[in-house]
């Protein structure tokens, strides 16, 4: 019997087993959400007024959001409080703002509005879909630079910052990136705010969505902090930082903020308050009260959730290497942080993979997901979201996935 | 002792109350907040998952929100489940959204982004001062049409629509406008939705802020609904109407919406869903479990409302009425809902009552606030909102007001 019929008749004894399971999207499980129902009830009528003296039912209480849950969110992003301005449930709204207003006024100190430029913005690749569709739907053209395991490749990224007026920024994800969990180096960050820049309002857009979402809460990867290094650099209206609770409290009922330079919080304010007197300052004082009630905070939750999540990156990693280390036909990341794996083939055979783990019954991430357009020229990156399902389910997802990578492999 | 000497003696024997009261913005006072007190519990840990099987902690569940919610709210705006989409705390957020993606994209059949057209609005004066910064903000150029107790003057609306086709719309409240109190009749709703636009996407963006704010249960102004009318003169796809439960629950933490024909649900969906996978489920939940406690639902919680903010609206016209009734020098509106009165005085003299009224330690709306770029060009209209405070303190405000009404028509 050759190999190939030996690969197909696994994949039919797979199929048998009529399969239903999902790595599709960077969820966490319901485990993860249980961490936080305290927060549910934690403000009642008896307690509607703040300890700086904010009434959470009303109107007033500033744009940015209240000063008790900028200071908190502040220390996620490691920002002064004075540096935040709080969003809605989605720090993807929050870049939309952002970006919507550079593009019909401009950044703080642009010469005009973004639009008039034909605007570009930089975008790492591997990367983040829903990063791509937001840019590329407001009508940014999208230019691709590597990922590396320092970050963006910053040779890249100088000459075409460097070259063309017309790119206006860097939109990605410094820590524990989607979807290869590579974190950015410091050198890279200094790079970054201090190099020159063709575009007078070079911006850069560092969506921290993982920036405490540690694998191990005794190894952490905190590099340099992108709004001190740019004031340092001179260049202090430079770095805008997001960031949000999705994956600390509840996805849905989360806030998103952006951390950046109070010159910077303070043009975006007056503008982002044409459109709200200010976010949901009820969802704000309960964050803020219920992080009061736990063991350490921010970082004392997130050490419950790695628990959680850790041994599903494990099993990934297990089974992998069980079946896949020394053949020459994947390659895959190693993350500390954050909610995906990152897996390159080394045939192009990703869109193939992808469809018959469909036939098995598990569904992946799009092959082409991480790339602009949906389309990656090498056929080779698979993203892996492991941490919605239980562990026994990732376990046999990888399975499949390991078998349709040989399938897909031997048939190419 | 002369007229004006009387006068002045009466402003001297106020000032030394040294009065500090305002009766500036449309707030609901903390009576009207505690009402809805109960709604902050009424989800827990113990019950995440809605009727219709949606993890409300969770990603999932669409971007036009939980389909519960889309019921509930849906009432309030008159339209269908499928013809509603929710958003943020803020319906300006939900306006600002539609607004710039006319900008960026069109409309749903737009030929081409309303950017492209040096785009106007048309609003409606007296009118609200964040309708009008909003639009100035994005760009918009601002077309002043005169508000009518029937609603806009469609005499002045029909012949600008149809001459310019750089108007793309119409932008006011329809229902106990701000600050008139006066709502639209059913003829004009359907002149509004059936007459010729010389621009193809010209869209009514009606700012349902009041729809159920009725001072008088048994007498509720509920004019012909803007989009079953729309899809009865052959122009589904023209009206908008938004709406949110600021004045309903909390001012802060409520739920923005938008209520029109399915295909444009369907159109800013898609155009929604770049920016956020959807709007805060928890939020939306409690407000569906809330709304099922409440005897009669949203119109027995607003019967509750009435009871409390009636009063304030009585005493004003009590004052208005006891120091200004046939003295010819101010007229002012009776409405039968919403959140404000409209005072002209008839010399040329807000300005300056507002600044007596300031110097007596009464804070109103600066004059000029309900014209765009905040400029009466009559020097006439005074807001009055009387929400806020309580009754005594709304009368004793009131009869300050008419002091300095009277003090300025004799000065000038």
């Amino acid at each position: 019997m050759s190999d190939i019929q030996e690969l197909k008749d696994q994949f039919d004894g797979y199929k048998a087993l009529n399969l239903n399971l999902a790595m599709t999207r960077g969820q966490p499980a319901d485990s993860n959400f249980d961490l936080s129902n305290d927060m549910f009830t934690m403000v009642t009528g008896e307690d509607t007024v703040t300890p700086s003296g904010i009434e959470i039912r009303n109107y007033p209480g500033g744009v940015a959001g209240l000063p008790e849950a900028r200071e908190l969110f502040g220390e996620m992003l490691g920002v002064k409080p004075e540096e935040m301005l709080l969003g809605t449930n989605a720090s993807l709204m929050v870049m939309n703002q952002v970006l919507t207003w550079a593009l019909l006024k401009g950044v703080n100190g642009s010469p005009r509005p973004w639009i008039q430029d034909n605007p570009k913005l930089m975008v790492t690749v591997p990367g983040y879909d829903r990063h791509f569709k937001l840019a590329q739907g407001l009508g940014f053209e999208l230019v691709p630079v590597d990922m590396t395991p320092e970050g963006p490749d910053m040779e890249q990224v100088e000459k075409l910052a460097a070259e063309d007026a017309s790119i206006k920024g860097i939109y990605f994800v410094p820590v524990y990136s989607n979807p290869t969990g590579d974190s950015i180096s410091d050198e890279n960050v200094r790079r970054m705010v201090s190099m020159k820049t063709a575009a007078p309002d070079f911006t850069i857009l560092a969506d921290n969505a993982y920036a405490v979402h540690h694998l191990d809460p005794n190894d952490k990867t905190v590099p340099l902090n992108f709004v001190r290094a740019a004031e340092e650099a001179g260049n202090p209206n430079r770095a805008i930082l997001f960031g949000s609770t999705s994956k600390v409290t509840f996805a849905s009922g989360g806030i998103g903020f952006m951390g950046t330079s109070v010159d910077n919080i303070a043009y975006f304010s007056k503008l982002f308050n044409l459109t709200t007197i200010g976010p949901n300052k009820v969802e704000q004082y309960r964050h803020v009260r219920f992080f009061q009630t736990i063991d350490g905070g921010i970082d004392g939750l997130m050490a419950q959730h790695a628990e959680i999540i850790k041994p599903k990156f494990d099993v990934v990693h297990k089974v992998l290497d069980a079946h896949l280390a020394g053949t020459g036909l994947a390659t895959w990341s190693r993350p500390k942080g954050g909610y995906f794996i990152s897996l390159d083939t080394a045939k192009p055979v990703a869109s193939r993979v992808v469809e018959l783990a469909k036939e098995l019954g598990v569904a992946l991430t799009p092959a082409g997901a991480t790339y602009p357009g949906g389309v990656d020229p090498s056929n080779k990156n698979i993203r892996l979201a492991p941490t919605r399902p239980p562990v026994e389910e990732v376990e046999k997802a990888m399975e499949v996935v390991a078998l349709c990578i040989k399938l897909a492999s031997a048939e190419a």
